[in-house]
């Protein structure tokens, strides 16, 4: 049988006159986004077209939750109370939704940006404030969280539809816990290295860690960032050589389906 | 047969730490509140917990979006292209229904705030950029449209549901258009002078202008401002004496049913 | 020889529309003022209300730099790298004294606020951060540092004024440090409780902790809530009580030029 | 005697995580530049990084206060009091003095930006409130004003200091206004046609329009803008084209004391 597997990468991250990454291009390679909704980053307009162009490609639109700091760009660790992140998480997947109707189109998961998506990952107050917006605004939207975190844990507890993902472009320890940024190599940027690692996790199902160890690990998406200066190419390179093993690329709910 | 009004006001208005209004005792006197989005005023927490007490009083919701301008409360004219304001409107629609869903209510008529009200009074573009965004986030919703303006004249050549309102409290110039808030007598704060306009503006069907003219006009709904030291005292009294000369209060749907 | 001390309340922390607190009544009462300045409260109109308004009452002004988070009014833990933090003070005390301009006056002090100072009172970095600001944009400016904190600390350090302060309103432990603002008494808002504490500090020169640990403690200024609804009564009652008790209310540059 | 002139751009134009423009090459070409002050785009971060380059070029640096709209980045008209954008333009004009202190500089003009330039250059209540912003905060900052405006009067009405500019890049109508935008040639992006532009304009003193009318013109400051994709090889041609006419290329300050 075909093996199969989702690509996202986050998208739409400029806000007004301000532009970053390579939105269209990575709309060509990858087969789902994380839409950013206007308060971290992104606004009316740019949501709005990220959505006509993601339904032109065939991609899945993801909403892309983050905290209200735009100067930040929902990279800062914020302490809120769980009770009003979960309404900020809320508003945001109203408004994209909103965006997504100029596409004809529904959205299909959420991913917690930047911060927030780290906080999430050993926070549990917080991972389940964002599982119980989910269930509020749409319970069908798929909770992609990193696998075996408390995201992970809170979808599941919650009741609310989980895709697992994992990272093809970072570096994980040996306990399974992405290695930190400060470290120099944290970021995988060499797309050879890249592209060998994405085909092993598809085809193996396991992640190896920077020491060598293989950890099995169950996801059904891989993420890439779209923000460095190495994703294009690292995007490219890592989608042909899987499409080379064999491995269909689809949308998150057509790989969800599959199951 | 019985008459019946709805009676609208502006709410949800504050912002984090800071509040503004009377928000919970409007709540209990009129029929339909316009909340605000969270661009001019409102945030996410203070939007839910407006929708929560709305159905908990038997009052229909309507979004309230306004320019991204906090600092001007949504009352400096801002100049902006009139797609990008659609595509704000938009996200403003698809956010409160996000907020919505806590009560388990469905959003159920649009009305501009503060400049931008103005704005698509007399402005076009504006009118009809607003009337889009209903089109494409909910076509179902009505466009709450000071009757006679551009508003209600995009409403109707669009196909979108209109409702038309006219102030309780505001006086009108001879040629229908509101007296501006430079005239110190712009703003009725008296209850009973208020009350009295009231029922005269329901029983015949027709509104006084401040040099006695006396204009036929047709609305579905009447607006009380939220935001003034007399709002309450004006309120109170205006419901009291439609009641007691017989006239039904209703929410904005059921008044736009009954017709 | 007369005892003398100073009394400082935060204020000017409403935005645009918004209000918030007592701001003349408490111009009245106290002898400084912490101006908000624009990132996490305050705008342009009212620092200059403020400055014009405490230059007639003959109140001292300083600045009170806080998060840029006008949502969670500078009251959110935020993490950010020290160099930008310090920066970002930098920006507000340059902002304040362009805004003191109008009222020919000097800003004469910094007190950081909310979470800022939270954190600033444990975090090293993060109170040397502040203490930078100052030596860079006004070197003769006051470190209002809550005494016995690594604000206190990072002044000494770095060879910038200090001026000690402690809270009148507030309960503390046994080691020195603030109730935690979760315990119900943390905060003293009987005006009688707080007048009697108000004197024995500045007589005594010591702080009775929540168990009644007498700690004799060095400030210079002691610190009053304003956004209480008890402030008021409180602010006066501690005011009337230490003049009756002889002590003489002064500016912070007053007491400072004392010792 | 030798010609002189100041050449001036717009910089520092990010927020954030937002960069935009070429500010580094930018200030190896220019004399002048106009630095955001953080409501229209700027932050503290990059106010000082710019304010540093600017000293290790030997470049002055002006305060470009704008409204306080940073999805417009500061280019959509905005309807406010005078009073109100006075005491904005003051906060700005303070918060850069604060970041001009970690070059151990003084800040030596003041150019509104955008939205903020086009309304002052033609209504007297906007460009009087930045001159009174200017007498209040620092009365011996330059305003540098477009040649011929409403900004121009204000600064001899007010009396303070004036310094006028043309725009190199910009084409102009023949009663001496600059052509709107909205037409395509408005802007000149051939670097030899704006290199033969500026030489002339400098070394006749006179501007021509676009149907060929020469207009006298007294400007101590030629604009360049940074923002368009042709702006670094423009500015490149023009500087070079001035010097090989023999024309010093001065700081503002420098300009002006020359006359």
């Amino acid at each position: 049988m075909t093996k199969r597997i989702n690509i996202n990468a986050d998208l739409g991250e400029g806000y007004g006159h301000y532009a970053i990454g390579n939105d269209d291009a990575i709309l060509e390679i990858v087969k789902s986004v994380n839409v950013a909704c206007g308060l971290h980053a992104g606004d009316a307009t740019i949501m709005r077209d990220v959505c006509l162009k993601a339904k032109a490609n065939g991609v899945s639109v993801g909403a892309h939750p983050g905290f209200n700091d735009l100067w930040g760009f929902g990279r800062r660790q914020i302490r809120m109370s769980a009770d009003d992140l979960e309404y900020l998480v809320a508003y945001q997947l109203g408004a994209l939704a909103g965006m997504a109707a100029y596409a004809g189109m529904k959205v299909t998961h959420v991913k917690p940006h930047g911060a927030l998506n780290n906080m999430c990952a050993v926070e549990r107050d917080y991972a389940r404030a964002v599982a119980r917006a989910i269930k509020v605004v749409d319970p069908s939207l798929y909770y992609l969280a990193l696998s075996g975190t408390e995201m992970e844990r809170a979808a599941v507890d919650l009741d609310v539809p989980v895709a697992r993902e994992a990272f093809i472009d970072r570096l994980y320890e040996d306990d399974g816990n992405l290695r930190a940024r400060a470290h120099g190599d944290a970021m995988i940027r060499d797309p050879a290295v890249a592209a060998e690692r994405a085909v092993r996790m598809v085809l193996e199902g396991e992640i190896v860690s920077v020491n060598g160890r293989r950890m099995p690990t169950r996801f059904d998406s891989l993420c890439l960032h779209g923000d460095e200066p190495s994703a294009l190419a690292v995007a490219t390179a890592c989608c042909e050589a899987l499409r080379a093993a064999g491995v269909e690329l689809v949308t998150l709910p057509e790989m969800m389906r599959a199951e």
